[in-house]
């Protein structure tokens, strides 16, 4: 199979846009204009046990926590908030007590739909030879005036994530993890926010991604680079360093912004780790003696974008 | 497992409607309103190997074009016209050459898009352990001012069918039919359609949950309703109107009227079979001699409506 990259582009060429789409498919989520002229974003991923969650060791609350959180975390990472859910789901035939699976599946949903206070509103369910599946798609609306990008970073922004990094699956991160929704909203208020992605394959990748599909560079300090406590403290400050950048299932946010805010920035829960350059495609990860290295990309190569 | 309706109530009542959502669970697609009172109508459908076809007999192409034809039904089923769709893929790790599968996946699919002008906007691709799966969630327009519901039949009501009903799986026309959306669009240009839904799981149940939605009742006229050349000639009268009943994916429309057209009935492919009535739950179907029976409920029960 050919890479994700020439997979995702060959998509791309095959399905040309068409109004009222007016981004298709190659950020986290699409992007609809409607009659008034106001911006709808549609998510999707399709979660599956033995690859996204394991159901041996994991609760269907859990699976259904991560179904939901996932594509909450890509509508956060266009900038928009939830206004409605889909779910197709799929059971083992042989499953023993399948309404008490489904009941804890949705109330594993739940928490999240009370919280932003939105609906499931349609969906699908059957039963099959093969193992648990879960699809959500999400519309959202925009938390401002329009959707925000990967696309529109720009030369001289700073680079920011939202929270440490590193660590998230073997601590069962990837499970609990919150979808940084509201942290989405205070950086629409607070900074004039260029490029949003959340970070779900590893920083590197994404941030590769990001600076691809805007057609810049970027210098990150790699003594910026957040660290998450689940990153044992035990190993070397590489091996520390090449967990937070390549290890993925963060589920925060990368954000390119302006300017960095007068506020304090640990309320906003941004770490600058670095600047946006204009030499298109190449990412130096500036070591703490200096010396700049040319990013290393490594990460979790799913197809796991709105491809 | 509870019955498919109970099913779908517990899960009416678990997901409360919610702003913009103004129809929920229970018909063919949800309605969202939009800012302008513009209405936006989605569906998803999840399509399974083994279930909905079998890739052993099948090719990735039929599986594809079924995948989307049978949501672009319920978008018909709703008078709505597509504006985008989201597909998530998951193909058997072991797939030999995913390339090829995937683009004639996506050539079965493009069949559709092309004609009826809208693209894939979105989605998702993975592989794993089980077998092939495929989840398409399709948004709408309305093809008059707003999308018809299932739960709107009015006593007095014509009903009417778009086609002739019965044997499309043992001969394949389930993965061949043209969804009805033309058909739809006539329907709203020429007629004062009062309830619409798609025949998936067979005529008597479909029908059943249409009077149901609606409070209404039915009378049906056995001599009436038109069966398909797919079902034998060779086997009784009984037998064929049985088929037609209760086969299933058929893909028709099932509508109620407040009028029959003057001009041929024919050209809008309409068979009108029957009347709604106010006697709520109660459906006859009256013999070629003239006697009413209660109608036995047959038919596919699976959970494929939009819960």
């Amino acid at each position: 199979m050919t890479s994700e990259l020439d997979f995702i582009r060959q998509l791309q060429k095959r399905c040309r846009v068409r109004p009222p789409v007016e981004v298709g498919i190659g950020d986290d989520g699409a992007v609809l204009k409607g009659s008034d002229n106001t911006s709808q974003v549609v998510v999707t991923d399709l979660l599956l046990d033995g690859v996204h969650f394991d159901l041996s060791s994991t609760t269907p609350r859990l699976a259904g926590r991560k179904a939901l959180a996932v594509n909450l975390s890509d509508l956060a990472a266009m900038a928009c908030w939830p206004t409605a859910a889909f779910t197709s789901i799929v059971v083992p035939r042989n499953l023993e007590s399948k309404q008490a699976f489904l009941d804890e599946l949705y109330s594993g949903m739940q928490e999240f739909t009370d919280r932003y206070e939105f609906c499931v509103a349609g969906g699908d369910t059957n039963s099959w030879d093969g193992p648990f599946a879960i699809n959500v798609t999400l519309t959202g609306a925009p938390i401002a005036d329009s959707p925000v990008l990967r696309s529109t970073a720009r030369p001289g922004d700073f680079i920011v994530v939202t929270g440490p990094l590193g660590g998230s699956l073997p601590n069962h991160r990837h499970l609990h993890f919150e979808p940084r929704l509201n942290v989405a909203r205070q950086l629409c208020n607070h900074l004039k926010v260029h490029a949003l992605m959340d970070i779900s394959d590893g920083l590197s990748i994404d941030l590769t991604r990001m600076m691809e599909a805007s057609g810049t560079g970027a210098v990150i300090n790699a003594a910026d680079v957040p660290i998450h406590q689940d990153v044992p403290s035990s190993i070397s400050a590489d091996e520390r360093l090449e967990h937070a950048m390549n290890d993925g299932e963060d589920f925060e946010l990368l954000a390119t912004v302006a300017s960095v805010p007068d506020m304090p920035l640990t309320d906003l829960r941004l770490h600058v780790i670095g600047r946006v350059t204009d030499d298109a495609g190449t990412i130096h990860l500036t070591q703490p003696n200096g010396v700049p290295d040319l990013l290393q990309v490594k990460g979790w190569q799913h197809l796991n974008e709105n491809e």
